[in-house]
């Protein structure tokens, strides 16, 4: 799970991260949210009106839904659990609420906050990106009460060089592949406790 | 800390790991066996006698202390907390009792156990590295009662490639640094939650 304040640059991080680690697989959301220049359905995310995404909720056909910014995005539940009962290693990038969300049904899960350099550095990067000023304002203010979550998470990485952020997440993705929980027990018995030799 | 069963490739990984991480250092321990072919005395060990040695137990000089086959090996206490109040990254070379004493001391460590690709390999190298059978049989049977020890480690990695186990543990290194748990809570409110512009 990747979450980070608006204008942090998860998205990049996330699409880098999937490129350079194999077996890392993209979770695609659900979002009622119009698409932004280049961005495909069913790739990015599945677009959705709000009726349609509404009656998924009602259906409980989400691992997590949220509302961010007047636009409502979801996790689909069962293309989630396909993937973890192939033993696969799946990516969200999901809001804070979302994470909060997920950890109480996936205690399994790895929880990333992206920081960006500086909280000044977003606001900059969010009027590169020509948001409007009460919109800026509106998204400095959440960043500020998202950040108060960190405590929810495992790892920070913060975005302050795209490369060296890259590098990070790829080493969580290596360091908690190789975690002692996630060892197979009945292999590691079998292959190296249980004496072969005088049987 | 890093815990392996002998012939698993522990030293040259340990020696491979500090020449890739920039910040981590290794700890030089003291030992009361007999240097071997090219080891270096304050380098690799302090190669010390079983009084001197025993001396230093009394002083509670060592960290962690265990014999193993025969020999004595010690961790200097005031040389490792030297490097940790500097803020050092440090890196120990120790077996499962050694490690297993340190846990209770430094709860913040991170801990390491690196496994030969098979315990046929295991036997094989310690063949190759011209031990004698009955000592052979001695460190089989000592490696499978360590590694049932493994739960008490972070992570495990298996050396069946060293490139590989080379990489995992300096992946194991960057994520570790990144960890929410490590964050320096000051700075992080400072500039990402204080809100400066209003002040």
């Amino acid at each position: 799970m990747v979450s980070a304040p608006s204008g942090a640059g998860k998205t990049t991080l996330c699409k880098e991260l999937v490129a350079s680690v194999p077996g890392l697989h993209p979770s695609v959301s659900y979002t009622t949210r119009k698409p932004r220049p280049g961005e495909v359905h069913g790739r990015d995310y599945y677009f959705v009106d709000e009726p349609a995404f509404q009656e998924m909720v009602q259906r409980n056909d989400f691992a997590e839904s949220a509302r961010v910014y007047g636009h409502f995005y979801g996790t689909p539940r069962q293309a989630l659990t396909d993937m973890m009962e192939k033993g696969l290693d799946v990516l969200l990038e999901i809001d804070t609420q979302g994470a909060i969300q997920i950890k109480k049904k996936f205690t399994d899960g790895v929880y990333v906050y992206i920081l960006p350099p500086s909280i000044e550095a977003l606001r900059t990067r969010l009027i590169q990106r020509g948001d409007a000023p009460e919109e800026i304002q509106r998204r400095m203010q959440k960043a500020r009460q998202e950040i108060l979550n960190y405590r929810e998470y495992d790892y920070i990485v913060r975005n302050e060089d795209l490369k060296q952020a890259l590098q990070e997440l790829v080493a969580i993705v290596h360091a908690e592949r190789t975690r002692m929980k996630r060892v197979d027990i009945n292999w590691l018995e079998r292959n190296f406790i249980a004496d072969t030799t005088t049987t």
